[in-house]
């Protein structure tokens, strides 16, 4: 049975996540709803990140076996042509065929993460769904302390869902960078693997240090303190987006 | 009166355009409802740009007479509080009190739009509603040989609607750039004042230049002809957005 690699775009806003889950629309439901239609087969999608509802994907991976071998572009493009006339936000950006040593969450070796805040007074308009609107001044400079107080290996307990079903909260980030791009501040996080609600924990926490209720200590504590009554704010879905995923091999 | 100059950021995707219409919600309408909610008048705005259903603005410029004098901190806030309570697509970015002489349309100088085209073969998601999809591929060196042809001064019969009230099809377009933005183009626009659909039959013209439908030569052959049976396609609403309004005075 060939493999093949699909990078996926979502817009997360009408989507319970990515899960199926019963009754409820999910991009992993939709997606598999469009291969059922395509091969006919009950196929089982196999993602690299099982994004929350209201999250967002530049570029979400997913592998899935077929019976028979398709061209890739015959994949994209009749998979996108469901999508689009069942009115889905979902399409498929790229379609690639990869041996079976490639496992769309075993393999990856790095996710990508962009959390987007409005910073200014006036309530957004054309990005409403895309960003968590912030209208007092942020302080980056000290955000961005904070945040080097989280790079590498912890014990994040602090800043994980109280529902979280990983065994071990420690995770190591590799990357926590805060940039203002114009109005926008983003804020970037890598890591092998996060867990569950981890980047929105830390997004709302370094936004408290950016508005002066916590201080950049007050942070540390925090992430010292291994308690999850002690994280800030968890700050809201529709300004994070799983923006790309690493693999070693294909 | 004080006269206070608002800037303005919309998403054209609810409303009916820019003017008030009866029995139509349109930015206009909105704006003055949350201003009669504000201070009690009746007021009417006037603006730069009277832009279309379901384009977009970052930088709308209008005025508004008060009966007396407001800080221009509580204008903004107070409007915004209005239209984010009412759910609107819209928000005051900055509002600053003017003389007289300052009159939104008639002291225009220039007007900068751009227009947003997705050209990829994947249906876009997150910017669904913000862009005109090509899944066809352009060729930008020709678009922007074809620009190149409409700017300065001519008789934009052509790329101008029917129903088009101007006295004269003959405008003075300042820039026609063409950038590639990474999956998108991006046609930048800018002249004193623009025609009716002008900058769309633009965009719809050029893109026809970029799949081949219509060579350079042709597009300037639709320029010279002043017919408007000879524009190509009028590209849609959503990609259009006004982003910027010179003023010699205040």
């Amino acid at each position: 049975m060939p493999r093949y690699k699909l990078t996926i775009e979502y817009d997360g806003t009408p989507y319970a996540g990515w899960q199926r889950q019963p009754r409820q629309l999910t991009v992993q439901a939709v997606l598999e709803k469009a291969i059922n239609r395509f091969c006919g087969a009950e196929t089982r999608l196999i993602t690299a990140g099982r994004t929350d509802a209201g999250v967002h994907a530049f570029a979400q991976i997913a592998h899935v076996d077929f019976e028979k071998t398709w061209q890739v572009d015959t994949v994209s493009n009749a998979l996108n042509a469901y999508l689009l006339q069942a009115g889905e936000r979902v399409s498929i950006l790229h379609t690639e065929e990869v041996t079976h040593s490639f496992h769309a969450r075993f393999s990856a070796i790095r996710r990508h993460y962009l959390y987007r805040i409005l910073n200014r007074r006036a309530p957004p308009t054309l990005d409403a769904r895309y960003v968590w609107w912030i209208p007092r001044v942020l302080d980056i400079e000290k955000m961005q302390k904070a945040a080097c107080h989280l790079i590498g290996r912890h014990d994040f307990t602090t800043f994980r869902a109280v529902q979280c079903q990983a065994k071990s909260a420690i995770r190591t980030l590799d990357q926590l960078n805060i940039r203002i791009n114009g109005q926008w501040v983003e804020i970037l996080a890598s890591a092998q693997s996060f867990l569950h609600h981890q980047i929105r924990s830390i997004a709302g926490s370094l936004a408290a240090v950016g508005w002066g209720d916590w201080t950049v200590d007050d942070l540390e504590a925090a992430l010292e303190a291994r308690d999850r009554a002690r994280c800030a704010v968890v700050a809201p879905a529709r300004g994070l987006y799983l923006v790309r995923v690493d693999y070693a091999c294909k």
